[in-house]
């Protein structure tokens, strides 16, 4: 398959060209000029998305995976020695390179805001700048996923909630990363098969329309299924007519409960889910059927879900809306260089500043509340939680990924210390206190102060050739 | 790993798990009923975004990548055989499993509109069954980034356009796949490596901010680059102020011209795109670089690059907007059970119903330009081209892939017959007219005339059980 279509995606999501082209130039450029002195970068996220009130940390295991793995294999090699500008001896240094720095970060499942950096990469300048691309994907799309979700659970505390995105995702690893992404969150699971395998996150199969539109009678289908899935079959009873699918239920399940068997839940999936669920309810309770369960289904975002926080439906499940994160489907994260060779660096973009040094994220709770977040250096004495902890040095894990039942339950304690304003699904009135430390601002300070004396001719100077 | 992160993306994105849970419980349920006849599934999408006037057909290389190499691995069973509602037997019989049908197609590049399917798969139920959910997510996501790349196109007919999208895409294989469909729709290439490695498409390196912040000296910086990219320097002028580093590159340009470098072009990435375009072109016209071209990047959409048109900007880099087609980060694609054991079937559901039959696009063109299509039936004489072509028979591909270029070719050609009113950006007038056709409308009477005999009598008597 030269030119065509398959998708060789790298093993593992790790390949060392899952980046920009430009890394490497930049990479070469440091390698002539003997740029490898130690970098600090921090990722985080300019600015939160309209819609949303806080956001919540994902993606980290992936992250300490790619950089535990990351190596140039032989096939990469050669294609980057077949482009231009990169020389042999350069491509031969790059077959050596490994991760060797130190990543501290904010646990899976933390909430977070603005500015406040997620992950902090300190490393040998190539190494750090190499992994920018890759780990900003990885931080990104997870905690945009996270974020959406713990929407929904918010929406709809008591109801169960599954993942039904795959087909909408952005590609394989999007649906697999959105399905993890949704559990840390509080979903109860998903339908994707392959996150059930990888992660043991539990899985939900109902019925599709397909399987009723292959029988001639609707509820020959039905029983068939239910035959099929005694353990929890769940009908699926809009393919005709929602109220008539429902009657039909009514009328196998004396059947097939003398079979031993009992439906667990019907699903609607179009039309006026709040009036359909209303009628389908009354149907199945006149008709014996009251622990037959209601499942919906069909574009619902959280605005939809809360809407029927008064309709009888148990359960949801939750296509695009999620996967894509469809109000907001990306998050402004960022990665800057912070710190090289023992010199704090900040850039003055316009509206791309930023606050230059490595920080660390004090966070103040009053009264079981979160009250407020300080953006502090590291070494600064503030007072507050340190939410980045170290989580690898020398390029190896500190230890072994969290249980995703321990990311769960993180997330629910935080969920607890919320204050009520971030809690709602409607922008807060005003957005939660972050505020750069007097060490944080001192430091621009003096950044800003030391770069004035750039000028032009340093740049041939440096190098010794004439202007 | 037990729980934690790890990301085993599964080798060329093709295992049979990557599918909704509710697949293999209806596959269940044929395979204990029997139900092997041959089924006929529809790909389309229902309705076309708001912000689209036409869709262009994208991921049919993928998408039969993965119908070729699709089997159940050993992993893949032993998991699922764990899961409730899957005895052994049918994990056997899953384990021979292959897809042996028949895919008709429009060709990656085609133009389609609502309604009009983009695959046809005629096999087996349970085969057919199995593949909707990666068959969607491939033709959905590549055709969602293509029809929002061509807009780009649209909007910068002669400009330089580079994907720049990796980082903020949902994940890796939606990166790579990114750059895929945006160089068929039109682009020049893209920053992403790998889709330079995988598919040949010509990638773009410039430079990042902490190259320059890496440095005491943001004219060093720019020295250094130039003399390790001499084929092709792209200076990023805007860490600190963009006009003093236009200036910088003028003032070293001398310098470097007398050691046979030219810069190649200045990239902007922040504040008003046009305002600093115009000053930075007449700085390097000035200062005698009128061969230094003008990149820009910096959250731009295609409306942004339109409002660049009579601006001194020679090429754009585009990232989220394009890569999560942010406007519209999602297409209503669906694949429908059309035809079953020789009958026709439609689904009725709410604001969801669907065509029955094994169905064809027939393309009318009237003086170069497109003029209508009809949804017929695939065996109805009706004039116009049949876009649907086959591509694959009893499971296997009746041609290779084609070339990119070949596509890319197909992709302008198409550009050329769309009528004005759909080439622009905004919404047009009317959409382009998809008609039924009296076959098609014939047919749909009938299956809705022989529906009406379902009841749910038949439920229990077809299975020969009392109700």
């Amino acid at each position: 398959m030269a030119e065509g279509g398959v998708i060789r995606t790298p093993s593992r999501g790790r390949s060392a060209l899952l980046t920009d082209l430009y890394q490497l130039t930049m990479l070469k450029a440091y390698w002539e000029h003997g740029l490898h002195e130690t970098a600090v970068f921090e990722l985080f996220v300019r600015r939160l998305p309209p819609n949303r009130n806080f956001l919540l940390a994902a993606g980290l295991a992936h992250a300490l995976d790619y950089l535990e793995g990351l190596r140039f294999q032989p096939d990469e090699l050669e294609w980057l020695g077949g482009q231009p500008g990169f020389p042999p001896a350069f491509v031969d240094w790059l077959a050596d390179l490994r991760f060797t720095g130190d990543v501290d970060a904010m646990p899976e499942g933390t909430v977070f805001f603005a500015e406040e950096p997620l992950l902090r990469v300190t490393a040998p300048l190539p190494q750090a700048q190499l992994v920018e691309t890759r780990l900003i994907s990885l931080l990104n799309y997870s905690s945009l996923i996270a974020s959406k979700a713990i929407r929904f659970t918010l929406a709809a505390p008591t109801a169960r909630l599954v993942d039904f995105g795959l087909r909408r995702a952005h590609g394989s690893e999007a649906g697999l990363l959105a399905a993890r992404a949704a559990y840390l969150a509080g979903f109860d699971g998903t339908a994707t098969a392959l996150a059930g395998q990888r992660w043991g996150i539990p899985t939900f199969g109902t019925m599709g329309h397909s399987f009723v539109q292959a029988h001639d009678s609707e509820a020959e289908a039905f029983v068939r299924f239910a035959r099929a899935h005694p353990e929890n079959a769940v009908l699926l009873i809009d393919t005709y007519d929602t109220e008539a699918g429902a009657s039909k239920v009514v009328e196998i399940a004396a059947g097939l409960r003398a079979e031993g068997i009992e439906i667990g839940a019907v699903r609607l999936d179009s039309g006026d889910l709040a009036a359909h669920a209303r009628r389908v309810r009354r149907i199945l309770d006149e008709g014996g059927c009251p622990g037959v369960r209601i499942f919906t289904s069909g574009s619902l975002d959280e605005h939809g879900v809360a809407r029927l926080a008064d309709v009888p439906v148990d359960g949801f499940g939750i296509g695009t809306a999620l996967t894509v994160s469809a109000d907001e489907p990306a998050l402004d994260s960022v990665y800057k260089l912070q710190e090289y060779a023992g010199q704090p660096r900040r850039k003055r973009s316009e509206g791309k500043a930023t606050w230059p040094g490595r920080k660390q994220v004090f966070r103040t709770c009053e009264h079981g509340r979160l009250a407020r977040d300080v953006l502090g250096l590291e070494d600064e004495a503030l007072s507050g939680e340190a939410m980045l902890v170290p989580v690898a040095r020398a390029g190896v894990r500190l230890r072994s990924d969290p249980p995703l039942e321990e990311i769960r339950e993180r997330v629910r304690a935080s969920l607890e210390t919320l204050p009520a304003e971030l809690r709602g699904l409607e922008s807060a009135p005003a957005p939660f206190p972050v505020e750069p430390s007097p060490g944080v601002r001192e430091l621009t300070r003096e950044v800003d102060h030391r770069s004035c004396g750039d000028d032009v001719g340093e740049g041939f100077a440096a190098t010794g050739t004439p202007g």
